[in-house]
Formats: structure tokens, C-alpha cells, sequence
């Protein structure tokens, strides 16, 4: 695996090779990202991991210095799973000057987990264009998990008519449920042992929706409860369209179920499509 | 010469072609658009010129519908011109659905030009932003007559890390003076003959700078008052720092004298770089 981290030494090492996949991570990689990884290989012949931890995608209370940084660790295991490039750039190598030109995101991005991170989506959004443009892979996976983030990406991807697929790699889960998430190293052991519920309690919502309920708000609130009941602190259970995670009309289309809430002091978010 | 209008088709044409130079107008061509081809040929091997009227730019005062179509006349002087391949979409081949998301660029945009044409800008980078996605040349040239344009794309493919260069073409003058542009052809012969005074105004602007004169709110409001008093309406006459049209401070960089005024019910733009 050859390791770079300026643009122009992952250009020359890419020269004008075809069929590039490319994996976006921030790093402090679990098993989630290595099944994308694997999942990458099928969709190209040669794939690419990022690590970088993007400060425009930090809000003003998050704290990007504080965000874990592995990358002895994260290359160990992109080597492992046959990764055959990583691109680990600096700050200073992707913005070379303040990024005043960005993606400007639709409404979308001030819902839902955009609520409690304003200007979340717009940094992400403007940073994968970037790597896209750098790297132009003709696919790039990103994990289910961020199920908004995905379907901003897809959308982004298909309205400026990029020339590249993209991916949504099935959430990772312990075998109790719990999703893998970079953040259940912050729970505590009796957090820890809580924290399927999440699961548990959206799995229940899907299979009453699966069973024909319609009445969405009822069931919303009675998950909130539910978990909240449990010493949860939630930010939204929410039952959307897939396509573009608007509010469900009276058609029938693909749906999802997200969820936010707080254990202790660690955010945990997952979902499931219905 | 090809002449294709949907997206897929164009891709298809291209294949994996490799040194493609683009040239984006928006048709109504006239000598200084077939410069720019021109010069295209020697910045790679295919020339594709594209024709677009662009109802993203244009403001909610401006007559998207009364803009001047004349494809067969401009497909004839590509032709003569020796370019490869036109590309001439229309409004539901690049704009499938509605467009969500668009490039958001910075306050720059709401200068100069901007002031009398808000949104244009993001207009002109979004779609400029998917003809380069679709086409992927390795270069682009864009004529320096709309020189903040040039400007903002040239900043803006930059900040995005696109691999294309960005080249600004002289503009071209009739002999005496006036810059060409579709919009000359709006003007009565009365102002066809005062239409010169422009040019010459900002020639005599320039000058100044190079002899040192730096009182430049002194200069821009003389040279206004000059083409006023010839029954002209100006809206800006500005002395800008050539690289992001900032005013000049007190460093000596680059400079570019820009100016907008209307004559009769047309208005004509112009710059000179000092």
C-alpha cells in the first residue's frame, strides 16, 4: 500500500489509471470501514482509503482538535483488508488557502442531524468534491450509517453530473445490534450495555411500519419515550423518504427510520431502511 | 464537426479522448468567441465548443426567454472554425430535475457585476462546474471581456482542486476600440458611434495608473463623469487587483480597471488590465 499525503504525489502515483473506487473515511477506522473496503474491491480495480479529519465539516461546538486521531493504527488495517493507496493530507494540503468557494447544499442539510450540526453537510459535501476531483474515482462507498450524508452525497454526485457512482455500504453491527461507530469508545461499560436499545427500539418501529401502521408521528414519539424512559436523551426519530429524507406524502415510496439521542455524553445515531 | 445534445451521447463520443480543451459560450457568436477557439487549439488535441443558454444565471430582472438563439448560424462558424464537437443541450439535458445544488461562491460575487445581477454568478459556476464534470478537459478558456467571470471560475477551479486549467482569452475590438459582444448589435448607429468612448475612457484611466497616479476613487469618478456627460449611465467604473478583484491596497499588485455603462437600453461592459 503506498501511502500519500500531498495532491500532487497522489496524482503522479495515479497517473491516468482507470477504475478507481474510493473509500472517504476521518480515520479511527472500525470494522464498518473495513467492510467498505472489501465491499470497494468489487466495484474496481484499484482502491483508494482517505483518512482526513475535515475541519469544515466541524461545527462551532464540535471540537476537531479533540477528534481522534489513529493513523499508525488506520494504515495498519487499510493494509490488511489490501487497500493499494491511502491518502492521509494535511490540512494545509486540501486547503491550501481559506475554502471560500463551497457546495451550496439544499434545505436538507438544516434538518435532522443538520439541526444540532449547522454547516455540517455543506463541509463535507465540499470536501468529498475535492477528493472527487483529486482522486476522480469512477465509484466511492460511504457507509449507511450517515444515512444523510449518503443521500447528500448521491444527490450532489447526480446534480453536478459527476461521472462517478455512488455506493451505500450496509451498516456494521455488533451481535447485539449496536452499529459500529467510532463514538461507542466513549461509552461507558453500563452506557455500553444500554446502547443497543437504539436498535432494538427502530427495529420495532420498522417491523409496525412493515406491518402497514401509517400514523408516523405516534410512532416517532412513542420510540422517543421509550428510549428517553431508559435515561436516552433524543434529538429525533424521524420516518422518511430514502430518496431525498423528506417527510413521507401520501405515495408509498422507500422509507427510512433515523434516530439521534444522547447516552451520558456520547451522541449515537443509526437507522433503518424499510 | 459532431454536434450532440444529450449528456450520455456526448460521453459516449469522447470515450477515454484524452487532451480535450473546452470552450463554454452561450451561442450568439461573434469573432471574439471564435478567437477564443482558436487559441483552444493549441492547449490540446480536441476542441469542444459548447452552446448553452444558461436560465441559471439569469436574474429575475433578465429575459432568459428574449436572449438571442441563433444555433445554425453558430454551429457554421464552429465549423469554419475547425472545432471537433459542439455541444448544444438543452435546458432538460443539463437540468434533468431541478438544481438543488449549486456552487456557492464567495462575497465577491455580489460586487460590480453582481450588484445589478444577483445570482449570476452562482448561476455561471454551477453549470460551468457540470460542463466541466461531463466534458473533463484538461483546460478551458473563457474570454477576459467578462472578467470577473474569468475571475470566479478561475478561483473557483482552483479551490475545488479541479485538474483543469482555466485560461483567459484577450478580447477582441473592432478597430475602433469597442470590445465585440452579442449585446452591440442592440445599439442604434448613433450609439454604435459613441459606443468607442468606453474603451477609450478606461484606456486614458489606465494610463494614469501607469504613470503612477494612485488616487483611484479620483480616477474612477472622473472617468465616470466623462462618459455620463456623454449621455451615458454608468453603474461602476472600479480599479480592482487583478487576481480576486479585490480594491487595491497598498501593496502593488496587478491591477484591472472594469467598468459598466449603459447606453440607450444597452449596456456595455469592459476592462483593461494594467
Amino acid at each position: 500500500m503506498q501511502v500519500l499525503s500531498a495532491v500532487s504525489a497522489l496524482r503522479a502515483a495515479l497517473g491516468d489509471r482507470q477504475g478507481i473506487v474510493l473509500v472517504p473515511t476521518m480515520g479511527n477506522l472500525h470494522d464498518g470501514h473495513i467492510s467498505l473496503m472489501q465491499q470497494a474491491r468489487q466495484h474496481g480495480q484499484t482502491v483508494i482509503a482517505s483518512v482526513f479529519v475535515n475541519p469544515l465539516q466541524f461545527g462551532p461546538k464540535e471540537d476537531f482538535a479533540a477528534y481522534p486521531r489513529t493513523l499508525e493504527a488506520d494504515q495498519a488495517k487499510l493494509e490488511a483488508a489490501g487497500v493499494d493507496f491511502l491518502f492521509a493530507p494535511g490540512v494545509e494540503d486540501l486547503y491550501p488557502e481559506p475554502q471560500t468557494y463551497r457546495v451550496e447544499v439544499p434545505e436538507i442539510q438544516h434538518w435532522l442531524e443538520g439541526e444540532t450540526r449547522p454547516g455540517h453537510f455543506v463541509g463535507a459535501a465540499t470536501v468529498v468534491l475535492k477528493l472527487f476531483n483529486i482522486v476522480q474515482p469512477q465509484a466511492a462507498l460511504f457507509g449507511k450509517k450517515d444515512y444523510q450524508q449518503l443521500m447528500i452525497l448521491r444527490n450532489m454526485a447526480r446534480q453536478f453530473a459527476l461521472p462517478i457512482r455512488i455506493i451505500g455500504g450496509e451498516i456494521v453491527r455488533a451481535p447485539d445490534g449496536l452499529a459500529l461507530s467510532s463514538r461507542n469508545g466513549y461509552l461507558t461499560a453500563a452506557e455500553r450495555a444500554e446502547a443497543p436499545r437504539l436498535h432494538q427500539e427502530l427495529s420495532q418501529l420498522a417491523d409496525a411500519v412493515r406491518r402497514g401502521e401509517r400514523d408516523f408521528p405516534r410512532l416517532e414519539a412513542a420510540t422517543a419515550a421509550a428510549l428517553d424512559s431508559h435515561g436516552w436523551k433524543t434529538d429525533y426519530v424521524s420516518v422518511r423518504r430514502q430518496a431525498d429524507l423528506q417527510p413521507p406524502g401520501s405515495d408509498d415510496p422507500a422509507l427510512v427510520v433515523l434516530a439521534a439521542s444522547r447516552l451520558g455524553k456520547t451522541r449515537l445515531i443509526d437507522n433503518i431502511e424499510i
